[in-house]
């Protein structure tokens, strides 16, 4: 399966062309997601809309879930059975300057990719993860949302190798908030907490459902919580979640803090592949 | 000239199209000048390249000043010899997820448009600034460049319609930074001040001409400072600046704080205008 191509429609066409004019081009005028995608479908599919949908509003993109299903489907028909789906829903072309146009007709790209190779161990033993320089900056109007104004993230992932999976985002005032392409969770005190994402940060699908289904189904406490560094490297546990790998337990910090990979951790790993077993 | 069609070339060759994996559509990896074309050449052109070549080292992007420079002209033997040249420089294709490729092959894309339709009494009379509520987001990193990332002009944009020419941005502590597409100077106490953007804004090509040779040469001091809107509101003239329309006086703030049109800014206005016609 992996040795297909990459495919790419954009509102249900094939083709890998961009109008130059796009605002997505232009300013980044528009939102993504990256779903996994697994026996001919995706997992988690309701919260990526609902997320796409609440980023669109506040962008001022008219999202039609309609024309999202049916260009999905349209993917769907044509690409494996396994791999990540990328959405890209933009403001398309028109406006003048930043100014955007009064009637937003936008672009629905759709893309399927094989899936990234990632080590198995990372699953089962944990990943140590890198500490980035780069502090993320707070907007309120920007913040949770996965919007195309990554250069944060580009900046941040250029600091480190092939050494570690993944690295730990501080805000500007060093609380902690994220991974570069992850949300945290960490266990103390009988529970588990993850940064609130009120000033910058994504939210992502993973996270949501872990708090809002899947952590309620067990029982087990969570809240988000203002996190320090002092508060995470104090903690018990800690997990990395998206909604492409699944949960990622953490076992070191810029190779100086430490966690076990502890029975809290595999105990959500083992009910996520129980419900849905492509992250297992 | 203005009935003409926008021409878009990307690496010299007549595309409208974009490859749909470019990062500069996937994360904003990249850079873009606005640039004024009057009379078959771009004025401050060594600006707007020395501009880009710095936003390319910062975002690693090898920006090669003699393709620009082939580029443009392949544009201009083309294009109608007045009106606007955008510039696009992106990290192009490749890399894994947010980490950029170790050998970054970036694209050149070069856009004419006709000149936008200003009000001429904006020059002479001067405009009314509407202040934007939403607020800059702080990051050293992002901060002085024309990159891609734009969102939070987009959204300051639409705060506002056809009643106002430009609006003000502050940042997170209220400190005044720039237009949202212009940089801003007010004049005090017998000089110039304009804000530093270490912190976040666009150091504009024109803002940058102004205070590295248009006021030296006329002895007028200027100073980049620390602007609140109290100590803006009560100075004695302000202006606006960019390299597509030049200087626009401003007589007015939220319609609430008024200047006069005063002798200093008129005396750079016809400085700018003697030098470079093109701006009277």
């Amino acid at each position: 399966m992996n040795n297909h191509s990459p495919i790419t429609q954009i509102n249900g066409e094939d083709t890998n062309c961009v109008n130059a004019f796009d605002r997505g081009l232009y300013y980044g005028h528009g939102l993504f997601e990256t779903t996994r995608l697994s026996g001919g479908a995706i997992p988690l599919w309701p919260l990526h809309c609902k997320r796409l949908a609440a980023g669109a509003s506040r962008l001022g993109i008219p999202c039609d879930e309609r024309k999202l299903v049916e260009y999905r489907d349209t993917l769907l028909a044509q690409c494996p059975d396994n791999g990540i789906v990328k959405i890209v829903l933009t403001a398309g072309v028109g406006g003048s300057g930043y100014r955007p146009p009064e009637s937003v007709s936008p672009s629905y790209l759709f893309q399927w990719f094989p899936f990234p190779k990632y080590s198995c161990d990372w699953f089962s033993t944990g990943i140590p993860l890198f500490l980035c320089k780069h502090k993320l900056a707070i907007s309120s109007s920007l913040a949770g949302m996965k919007h195309l104004n990554r250069l944060e993230q580009v900046l941040a992932r250029a600091e480190w190798g092939d050494e570690y999976p993944e690295g730990l985002l501080l805000d500007q005032q060093g609380l902690v908030i994220e991974g570069v392409s992850s949300n945290l969770f960490c266990f103390r005190e009988n529970q588990w907490f993850t940064p609130i994402l009120a000033d910058c940060g994504v939210a992502g699908v993973m996270r949501e459902y872990l708090m809002s289904v899947l952590l309620p189904a067990l029982s087990v406490p969570v809240t988000e919580s203002r996190i320090t560094l002092e508060k995470l490297v104090s903690s018990e546990e800690v997990f990395l979640c998206n909604s492409v790998v699944g949960i990622w337990p953490v076992v070191s910090l810029a190779d100086r803090y430490h966690w076990p990979l502890g029975e809290h951790v595999k105990s959500i790993q083992h009910r996520l592949q129980d419900v849905l077993p492509c992250y297992g």
